[in-house]
Order: C-alpha cells, then sequence, then structure tokens
C-alpha cells in the first residue's frame, strides 16, 4: 500500500519507521529532538560526502583531471564541514575573513581556497595572504589595486580570477540572479569593462592572472545557462588571447544548479548538465582554437540543502474560524529567514504523525514577535496537532545555519551532524550567556 | 544660504561642522569611524532618554498617573539600553528568555516587565517566573493552562494580561499588521475567542486577570488606529464586565507610532496622538459606565530608531555605462536586513563630504555574496566618493542590531552609546574567535 506521506520524502535520507516517526539519515527524529532539544539542525554527513563526490564524479567523466570543485561555503560554514571538505578533496569559495578564519582553524588546505566578495577591505586582503588563500576571484579594479599593493609588500605574485559578467539572465528570481550585466558583481564583459580590467590586471606586477569567473544564478534545474554562460566566457577567453596574448588556464563557471524543496520541483540531472557542459566546452575550445582550461564549479546549496533539517517542537495550534489556522513552533525567521526574505516553499511534516492522516491545512508561525514570522503557509498536518508535537522542515541546510539570528534575543540552535547513524554535535548550542557575551 | 543637505537632517541631533562632515549627538562622525571602525553602530543615548521623557510627559498629560510606558525590547535589546530604561522609569515588553536574562543581567525591575510571545515554551515560562516578571500578555489557551501548572507548583498567583486581535487593519505593510482578525497574535475578539479565553483564564485558580493587550501595527502616523482600537477594547473590558463580572484595571494599546526614515515621511505627533487617545479613552469609559484602567503603551521603533545610525566605508564605486553605479560598502544585510526584507527606504549621506555637491545617483551595495544585498537604490552621492569614503545610514536604531547575523561569517559590528558628547562601547564588535567560539 502507498502512503500519503511518501510522495514527501523527497530524498533518499528520509524515512518512515514502524512508530510512524520520520526518521533521518536512519536516526529516528523523534530520539534526536529529545536528545538534543528543539529547534535543531540536523546534517546528514553521509549525504553531503555523496554530494561531492556526485560532482567530482561527473566533472571527471567530463573534464578528465582539469576541474575542481570549490564547495561555496557562505551555504553553511562551521569548522566541522570545512574538515568534511577537505577529507573529500574539495576546494572551496570564501567570501571573508571569517569565513577564511574558520576553515584555517579547522586545518583546510588554504592554498585551494577561492577568496570571492565584492568588497574585500585592505584587512580582509591580507588577512586572505597571511592564511595563504591560493586565488582571489577579484571583483572590481579598487580591490586589484590594493591586492597590488599588498602582494608587493610582501614580495609575492598573487594568483589572481576575474570575475566577470557575463549578461546571461537566468531566468530565476531577482535576488539570486547575479549574472545580468546589471550586477553589483564583477566586470560586465558587454560594455567593456571585463577588457580593462584584463588590461589592467596584466600591468599590475604582483598579479598572476590565471583566469576568468562567472556566477549566472540560483536555483538552475537544467544545462541550458551554464552552456550559454560557458559559450560566452569562453569567446571572452579567445578574444583575451587575441588582443592580449593572454592564456586563461582556468575557467570557474560558478555554482547555482538547483534543489527540490518540494515534491512538485524538478530534480536536476547533475551529471547530464556537467557531461552536456563538458561537450560544449570541448567543442568550443576546438572552435576558438583554445587551451581547454581547467573548469571549476563551486556548487554550495546543492552540495548540503537536502542533508538539512530543521526540528521544531509545537507550541500553540490556533483555529480562527472561517480565516486560518496557526501552528506555532518554538523557531522561527531567526534559524530559517528564507520564507521571510524570498517566499521560499518548503516540505514540512508532522515528524511524530507520519501515518496519521493528514486532514487540516495550518500556516506554520515563528515564534518571533513579527507578524511577518511564518515559516510556511497552507501546510497539510493530522488535525491532533498540538502542543509538544514535533514539526520537521525538510532541506535547510544551505542558508540556515549560516544566515540564523538572534532577534528577539533568541539563541541559535546547535547543528548535529548524522554519520554513520551516529549523531555529534559540530555546533553547540548558544547559551543565555552567550547572547550577552559582547554587551558591556 | 541653504545647504542641499539640510532637507536630510531629519532628525535634530544630526549636523553638519566646517569640515564638511556629518555630526551625529554632537559628534563628528569621521572621528567616531576612526576610533571604532566601520561598519559601526552608533546610538544616541541622550536621544534615546529625550524620546523616553516624551512618551512619559504625553501619557502623563492624558492619563494622570495611571499610564505605563513598556519599551519593546526587540527593537534593540542589550544590557546597557536596559540599564537606561530602568534610569528613565520605563518598563518593558520581553519576548523571550534570552531578552528576561539580558534584562535581569543589566539589573532592570522584572516586576516591571510584560512577558510577550505566541509561543512561550515551559522553560520561557519557568524562567520568567524564575526571574519575577511582572506581567504574562498571554497569547493562547496552551500556554494559559502552562502557566497555570507553573504558578500552582510554585504557589503563586500570577498577573496576566490576554492579547486580543481587534480586527483593526493599519493600512500598513502585511508582515508588520498584527492586529487584524486573521493573526498568529492573540485572541480574535469578532468570532468569540476572546470571550471564551477570559472564561477560562477567571477559571484558573493561579491566574490574575489583570486585563487586556492589543497591538495593531507599525509605522503608523496618526491617531485614528490607536482610537479605533481603544473603542473596540474598552468595549470589550465593558462587555466582559457585564459577562463575567471582571474589572479589567489595565489595557495595553501596544506600540507601532511611526517613525520618519526619509525627510518625505510625516513626523508624527507624539503628544497630540496620545492626548486624543486619552479623551476618547476618558468619554468612552463614561458612556461604557466602566472604570478608566491604566493605559500602557509599547513603543520600540519610536524610542529607539532615530537614536541609530550606521557607519560604513566605502569599497567600491562601479559604473556600468547605461545600466548602474554600484557603491560596495563594508557591511550590508547582515546588519541592516531590513531592505532585503521589506525594501524600507532610508536616507543615506556622504558623511565626510556633506558640503559637495551630490551630482551621482547610485545603489548602496552590501558586501555579502549575494545580489540581493542592497541596503538602498537610488542614493544621490558626490561622484567624488572612493574607496576609504565614509557612508551614514539614518535612523538605524531599531531592528537593526537585534536583527544582526553572521551571514557569510562576518562579524557583527559593536554598538557605541554617545551620552553628553563622549562615546562608550555598549556591545563590543565580534572577534573572528566569537564566530567560531560554539564550533566544535
Amino acid at each position: 500500500m502507498m502512503n500519503e506521506f511518501e510522495n514527501d520524502l523527497i530524498c533518499e535520507n528520509l524515512s518512515v519507521n514502524s512508530e510512524g516517526h520520520l526518521c533521518f539519515a536512519g536516526l529516528d527524529t523523534a530520539a534526536l529532538a529529545a536528545k538534543f532539544g528543539t529547534p535543531l539542525y540536523l546534517m546528514d554527513e553521509d549525504r553531503i560526502r555523496a554530494n561531492c563526490r556526485a560532482y567530482q564524479a561527473a566533472a571527471k567523466a567530463a573534464f578528465g583531471e582539469k576541474y575542481r570543485i570549490l564547495y561555496a561555503s557562505k551555504a553553511a560554514a562551521f569548522k566541522q564541514l570545512y574538515r568534511v571538505m577537505s577529507e573529500e578533496g574539495m576546494g572551496i569559495d570564501v567570501v571573508s575573513e571569517g569565513e577564511i578564519f574558520t576553515a584555517n582553524a579547522s586545518g583546510f588546505p588554504m592554498e585551494k581556497a577561492f577568496f570571492h566578495s565584492n568588497n574585500k577591505t585592505d584587512t580582509d586582503i591580507a588577512a586572505a595572504m597571511d592564511a595563504g588563500v591560493g586565488y582571489f576571484v577579484s571583483d572590481n579594479t579598487e580591490e586589484l589595486s590594493a591586492l597590488e599593493k599588498e602582494a608587493e609588500k610582501r614580495g609575492v605574485f598573487q594568483k589572481v580570477l576575474l570575475r566577470l559578467t557575463p549578461g546571461i539572465d537566468p531566468h530565476t528570481y531577482e535576488a539570486v540572479a547575479t549574472g545580468k550585466v546589471d550586477s553589483k558583481f564583477g566586470f560586465s564583459i558587454a560594455p567593456g569593462l571585463a577588457d580593462d580590467a584584463v588590461a589592467f590586471a596584466l600591468s599590475l606586477p604582483h598579479i598572476q592572472l590565471c583566469g576568468f569567473h562567472s556566477h549566472v544564478g540560483s536555483q538552475v534545474f537544467d544545462s541550458d545557462v551554464f552552456l550559454r554562460t560557458a559559450e560566452v566566457m569562453l569567446r571572452f577567453i579567445a578574444h583575451a588571447k587575441q588582443k592580449y596574448g593572454f592564456t586563461a588556464s582556468m575557467l570557474d563557471l560558478g555554482g547555482g544548479i538547483g534543489v527540490p524543496y518540494i515534491a512538485q520541483n524538478p530534480k536536476p540531472d547533475l551529471a547530464g548538465i556537467i557531461a552536456e557542459i563538458g561537450e560544449k566546452v570541448a567543442s568550443l575550445c576546438k572552435e576558438l582554437e583554445i587551451e581547454q582550461p581547467e573548469i571549476c564549479f563551486e556548487p554550495g546549496r546543492s552540495i548540503v540543502a537536502d542533508a538539512g533539517m530543521t526540528l521544531y517542537t509545537v507550541g500553540s495550534v490556533k483555529t480562527i474560524p472561517g480565516y486560518r489556522t496557526y501552528v506555532s513552533v518554538d523557531g522561527g525567521m531567526t534559524d530559517n529567514i528564507r520564507y521571510a526574505l524570498y517566499g521560499s516553499a518548503y516540505t514540512i511534516l508532522p515528524a511524530l504523525k507520519m501515518r496519521e492522516e493528514r486532514d487540516m491545512i495550518a500556516d506554520i508561525a515563528g515564534r518571533c514577535c513579527e507578524s511577518g514570522d511564518i515559516l510556511q503557509r497552507k501546510v497539510s498536518l493530522p488535525r491532533s496537532t498540538a502542543r509538544g508535537d514535533l514539526i520537521a522542515c525538510l532541506t535547510t541546510g544551505a542558508y540556515h545555519y549560516s544566515m540564523a539570528s538572534n532577534y528577539n534575543r533568541i539563541p541559535r540552535p546547535p547543528v548535529v551532524m548524522l554519520r554513520n547513524r551516529e549523531p555529534s554535535i559540530a555546533v553547540r548550542r548558544e547559551t543565555l550567556e552567550d547572547l550577552t557575551a559582547l554587551d558591556v
């Protein structure tokens, strides 16, 4: 018999046990909530490793040895995650001194780190060089000047990629569409800014220009956007070779491969997309008569999102006759701001009552003192839902812990990693004392 | 001669000195940035105290001794702010165990604290009673049961207000409109939920029902919404007296009086609004033949917003011909998420170049690796704006520090309080070590 919930088990690491409890990475969520409390971030470390390996296998098949997979740290950054990336042979994309510090403190080999950001301060640049960051992905001319100055002071020859905006509209939500001409990021190719940047970078004696970077957006589900981007970028590489005699040895195509949050979302064919990119890159390099550069990808969400789950405890169920039912939980926009920011869809499940009929429609309200603190609207739950019940929000591994705040002076939940059916704390729960640690 | 900038000095604590620098609370922002670094939150403590006194004076004129002004902590909560509230004789509205802990640690007299939240956990309730919180503003029946249980265990008689939703639409942005019938907060009057709640609260032997609470929304600029709310609430008080023989001694009308963020916003007439409410309350109580309850207000934003300013340093100025100019600064959605969340308008000024012509229109981009990290669009700045320049964002005292995150692993800025032209650190800058303090 097909159970009603099976459609909502959108990742293979989800299952339901004989007690009707939702299990994650083979562990009963009820037991995890009892042991670690709620709200609780869970991260399936086995899944993270599997996602890394899927990228590496697909890239190896498409590009031989000339590829790099860089984990985009901004999706989730803490020491244990960098240890996993190191063990899996991944590179990383870092965007701040804080991410560099964390990766370095975890023992990550920093020569495999690529430093992004549309505003690297002098302090950031010095700290990154101190830490031995391999590559700067340079965003603007002020930064190039500052890099040159710091590299000269140190007597080093700093490896740099230039971030270019290829002018591709990924037809996705504006806040995550970064490859259009009109972007705060990078040098636009179309108006000639990229040309100027290449000339400038090549003129700087302590800068070793290695190639180019592009990132067109997030939640991209098919190859089309990447193929168009690869074409624009490779044509630019050919142009730069012809105009400046510069041979790019590296082309970073950024991240953006999508992740299904609800059963209706498509599941991207990762291997297929990367294979198509591989064919396109090979044929274009032949056509353009350029050497095929090392191809980099920077997945963040697609490495960690489906490795995440958040557990909450219900505090109140309030039905306003003729209007709506609100189920209030003990977390909210402090641990998941994505619904408030983007109206993001999530799959939400009654973790203790998976085999009960879901005969009630409710909005899941966060505990913050703000009407906009809603985790999701129109969620199906059993009518028996009551204070003390456990609610699971799926696919919360990316942009949840990393975006968490202490709004309403609410401590941030811990991150518990699950590996080989064993849970361990990767980030401990914030305490009340932690909240006031900076207060004078 | 009228200078161009004068229109943008939207609060009396702003001025421009002979060097053309923006001054805040009488202090040169250039000197403050040099001393404390950027990004930097400034809080004008004198202004906070003046705002508290303005409320108290207006309420005293309108209600004699029967009033309370409660500072809504969620706008900004740290120890020094609670010390100021204590010294100014204010009550406070707290929404979590974290706010209670912080207030208590600062020495605030907790019997003057009112505990809100649509989801108070058993732990929250016990902690609040341990801390001696004066009043619970009760949101739902599950909470009333939990309060009764905990109060019985302790052998105490807990003072409680019931949060009611009067069904008033404040014609304001949805995320801050909380008084409509369809709200996650409180007991709706119209469908009879409030009646049931009164009956239930009166039946609980360890609960001392004191009155009612309502909050209709934020950024309200005239008296109309408050007058309508007062009428609904007083009619409910009369109804509860008639139906249950219950005499409410307290009516909390919530917060929501607006604050101008830009020169075009109206300046609410605080004393006038409260005087009108006073007249309405007096005449209604007479008409309804009820004793006038103690009237409470819960201002948050209007106590601290215009006491705040954020200073940033420019990292890059990027003009995309035919499109737009981006000025990137060293903060962003990590210290101010309100533009990303609500598209909120702000006044942004070139703090070092106040007397220069503002002949360039630019978007102010935050430093986060996210296209949506924009602080404000279409800001007028001098064309000479360059890396190293100082940018001031006004009116950032409310919902900035309190909503700050470590997204992109960016440390939170310090809060420096300004009093009698002396700066002092109230919350120290977060360090890289702080960022990893919870990491295993």
